[in-house]
């Protein structure tokens, strides 16, 4: 117990955590992990308690996560120069077997093992696991290789662990039909699996307070946006850069059936739990 | 929120609990619910709070009571004289129709509404119900009309309400083969209980902080006691007067198969919570 | 065996049992227990012996019941008027305590344990446990107190009882949303929680042979209605005053998809048995 | 309804019924049906009726049948003679054959066409049918060609016709290792299926009222025998002729599980509800 | 093993089999089984071995038979002549009786009995179990006495058989409303039964090789036949005779859902593992 | 289809598998994937051909590997010198790491996709999903680093696996409480994971043909070995070097409960379908 607080405190800060449980028990919430949460080991591990402690009350959590930095260093360890067009990697076939490599192999059962560390039970899943993430090849202004367009999510093995009450954790690689392995991007990914499992909702971690009103202003935090609103804030810029493939993915979770998407400071200490167990939580909520 | 306390502080005290629901989640925990916990309406609030929090986070909860002063202000009312002998209500028949109405029909049901106001879900049950309690008359030295001696607990109907997710109240009023009702001893009855379901824990609310080695001294608190240092708190005389009932239902509910009984200060707010959720609780723990 | 019966009549009396099991083996059948059936012990019994041999082959039977006679006597006991507006109970605060005590705690276990004696195995419900049913005041030309107009009915618990093969008995009263108890006409309850049942029979008893064209010519009763041409019946006459909500009861059940809604005369010995164990009925059957 | 007995009648019978009823209710009983009551068609419908009545009231009955007469007639017919040795059929291969043909294709399923007629549903097995009875050639100071000494019976098809609540019906053939088939005695392998279900009661109807003491003084039925006592009734003649296979059959049922054995009189109308509704029962009872 | 073969070849031919295996495993494959397949001892038993090995990787297989010839015999043995009007036999009662006895006494158990002998769990039906087929007087240009023309199909215990693992086999008798025997083709009961559940597949083994458009050409089978080039095969006397019946077997079952319907060559040993596992078949398809 | 064999010597084959498919549907199989076998990519496709028609036939079939070869080309890549003592990798912190990034990542992940292409399903686990395979610091005369003696095997996903028809294939990593990976022997860990599932049968895929009496004689294959026989075996000196730890392997699954143990050789195309599809197999047969 943290020791500067009585029981008495304890005791009621749990009994104020009673109407956020009930309201999301029995719900599947798909947790895209990334940024900074990812590398800096305390605030991994503050997510992955989190994570074990939404789990055991009874919500039906899923983690999807991507992995750039730890590709880059493998890629470069293994005498390979990442390369970027548009900030989005080139992957040509070497690339794509050693993001599969790092993403299911070492990332994905870290974070599995961690899960294990802090109580809880977790199973590791790319999109290869049964076939679970098909995708083809990403058609766009340049090539990228064998960077994936997701065409289709089979969301049973991960419904099926959480039946069992495991957490899944997912690499976001893919095939096509010809079992060709893609590299995903994540929020994407997560977007789709949320929309496949039904989810109630999507917590994107980012580096970000959230969406700005004016990056300079620490209190211009745009607390809830509703898709009708979206585009007005493409245009006036405040929605721009990085920002506009994760809002895409925010987007599309909405209107493939996901209740809420939102968008939280991976920064913070716990911050899922804050985001979850308060009433006005602390990154910019997308509804419909 | 409690206000004083930042969102952090809020999710480092969710995140400390972890371990003990990780301890509790799918176990059978037996409440008995009795005295001042049962008459101040904040602390009844308060108890209804915590066993609705912990029915939601997995712990199969059960809620056993009895109702001294509201059968003693009914009888009263109904201008029929309570009679105590060494401490004990003589239940003529009249009494026995009384006690069943107060107990199964007024604070049963009662506390199974304050426990939807609370956000639970909540099934009244007493001795009677399916035939669940099956006793007969308590012999001894005086007699003391009917009340019960538990010949068998049935807890099937307790069981199926579990496995539905409501909470089990239970009002404790048996039967006879004859179908006469009895008036049964709510420390008994909640071991029986407890026993029957094969519970975890049976926790008392009691008015006083637990046993003390010297009652006049609040430090002399005893936290844990086992089975067989029992005998010799009985013959030091630290065990004593009304106490003597309540540590033999702690050890009748642990040598029939329950792992720990705790009689707990229920005059302390949250204290459920408190025993639950704190490595050193606040009550005395008896264990084999 | 009733001696004057040979072994053969006796089987030949089964067997002539035999379609009329069948047509309601599996089926809900809600009882509406009241009037005298419920204050003469021999014919108390005869109707929990019915509802006992009933629930053995296979019917899914619920006693629904009220019990103003018992009401009126605890009141009076308690040294406290009753007061009619209309025939109907005023109810101040203090009389809605009374009325959920003597009915949930009394009545309602009382019959739960006679069914026990009676070799069946019930389970005593209101409308308090779980939140079962919920209501508001009761709107009308004259104001009667807490006097609930049932909002909605959850039958899970009733439906979870009858799963597990035990008889549910429930007793009419009901809460508002800040937990407020209402009294609630028994009529009115058995229909709605036939309806919420999708029950395939209503069988209200009541203290007359049913409806009678002429209520002085014994040979007057009139076997069955259809919905249609109750209005005419009420234009008529023939349904007047406290047939009136006896009949709209039957009506709204039969509006909300129960298949049939029968009045039969509860002065008589397993009248219950009798409607349903012949092709002729006793009482008056309401159709579509 | 039997029209000399008043509805009041009919439902004291019912709820007389109620104690047989829960007596029975879920237990397995097989009735080995033959004689006379397998001969006259009026007799044979009420057979049928008693079997529909009992399953549908949730007894899980089993019905085992021979079929000599039949056997004889199509023999005959096909310019065949019949030859018995020492009352008991000398089956040939040929013989072996059309045994197989009209139990199993023309009793079996004529009783379960009758079973439909009644309200009822049967599903007609034989021992062939999943191999379910093993037979080898019974041995003996006579050769009796193809008649089947039972080597084991797997009840499982019998057990998930009951469990879908089909009524099922047995012809007594079996087959050995090598596919080839027996003619069996119905009395010994309806006592080898009921001990293989484990069933509660051996009915077998009979052209005798039971055991009698003097065969000439129809009070000296003996109503109940203990398997201790049945070697002195052997001894002292009592149990003699064709009696000696049918009292076998009943020992060894007891003797591998069965609760209770009973021989009625067939030729009564409904023997089998009569025995199983009234206290005394109509037969002789063998018990362990 | 076949001793021409090595050990490799067996492994790979195993492994060919690999996509027809995915395409069945799970399926309901309805196998309408008469003609020469059914007379010769060494093709029935290949039939039967098929049968067993199908159930056993999955398929869900149903074995529809009739009986023309062994029907025929038996009358012969029983002094009664065959009357056949335009191919089809006319059925007085007797002979209905008859057909009853010999089909599911005889053929079916038969069958059944062989399946045990190859390794497989077979339980007999006919239409008279639990009611299954029920039928009416065929009307036509002439009175062919008890015919059947199938009414109603309820295909339980088949499912309940084949969910318990179990190979239904099914002599295709029938019953009116009042119990009187019809025989009924078993082309038309096969397609029937294939439509009530939901069949992938019929297979019809008959004594051709399928659809010629030359019978005197050995090249000239047709492979595959829409149901909208029917009528013009007809027309053009492709489809003519005896072939009539069969084909609209096929059609009906297609037109009432049913995905695939074949007519194959009974007289090839295995010729149904050689259909089912080729991708060209062996004999004539009929698709919609 | 082969093309050198006729459609009836394909039906044949099926036929003369039946019996083996009857051996083996519903029982767990675990196959030791490793050595020739895992490089070659036409042995590597047959292999994984037979596991999916093995799986879709009924088998319970689960796929262990180990992956020497891969990771020394990676660790090479990384510029790090692989070293072995006695023939065993010496495992530090950084190689670990490694180890699991190919098996868990590489290896396992591309084996799923190829039985994808093949048309099974599979999932991927490694030793730290769900904390599966917990293991100590293997002690022995030289320090290897963290190379692992396995302390349990948690079999729950694997079985959950089964159970939803999945085919897991598991990299065999593993992790002590701290969370520190292990690198573990393949065999062995596929022995402990047949004992944990109780399985049927352990298949070693290796580089030889079995035990040979004298490896220079072909003929001097050893087909089945007891228990009993294996020290002599080792005395004698015909299981020594590299047979060593796979013998051992096969005898402690047998010690552990499987049933039998099988050597094979990897380098024969359909090795696994060839040894379960035949009486005499191709191998070396440990048996108890």
């Amino acid at each position: 117990m943290p020791s500067q607080l009585t029981t008495s405190q304890h005791a009621h800060v749990l009994v104020s955590a009673l109407p956020y449980i009930q309201k999301y028990t029995g719900k599947v919430v798909v947790v895209k992990y990334g940024g900074n949460a990812m590398i800096n080991p305390e605030l991994k591990k503050a997510v992955m308690t989190d994570i074990v402690l939404l789990a055991l009350i009874g919500v039906r959590i899923v983690l999807v996560h991507g992995g750039g930095p730890e590709i880059t260093d493998t890629l470069k360890a293994l005498g390979k120069e990442s390369k970027f067009i548009n900030g989005l990697r080139y992957t040509d076939a070497e690339t794509a077997e050693v993001v599969q490599m790092v993403l299911a192999g070492k990332i994905n059962k870290d974070l599995v093992s961690l899960i294990s560390q802090c109580g809880g039970k977790a199973l590791g899943f790319c999109g290869l696991d049964a076939g679970m993430i098909k995708c083809k090849k990403l058609e766009g202004s340049v090539d990228l290789g064998y960077v994936g367009d997701i065409v289709s999510v089979d969301p049973t093995p991960l419904a099926n662990a959480i039946y069992n009450r495991y957490i899944p954790v997912v690499a976001t690689v893919g095939t096509d039909e010809n079992g060709q392995v893609y590299n995903i991007n994540a929020d994407t990914a997560a977007a789709e699996i949320a929309a496949a499992l039904g989810a109630e909702n999507l917590i994107e971690l980012t580096d970000i307070r959230g969406l700005m009103r004016d990056v300079n202003d620490p209190d211009s935090l745009i607390h809830e946006v509703k898709l009708s609103e979206v585009q007005a804030l493409v245009d006036g810029g405040i929605i721009s850069g990085g920002m506009i493939p994760k809002v895409k993915s925010c987007v599309s979770a909405l209107e493939n059936g996901v209740k809420k998407a939102v968008m939280i400071d991976g920064r913070i200490q716990h911050s899922i739990l804050i985001e979850m167990f308060s009433d006005e939580g602390i990154g910019t909520l997308f509804t419909r």
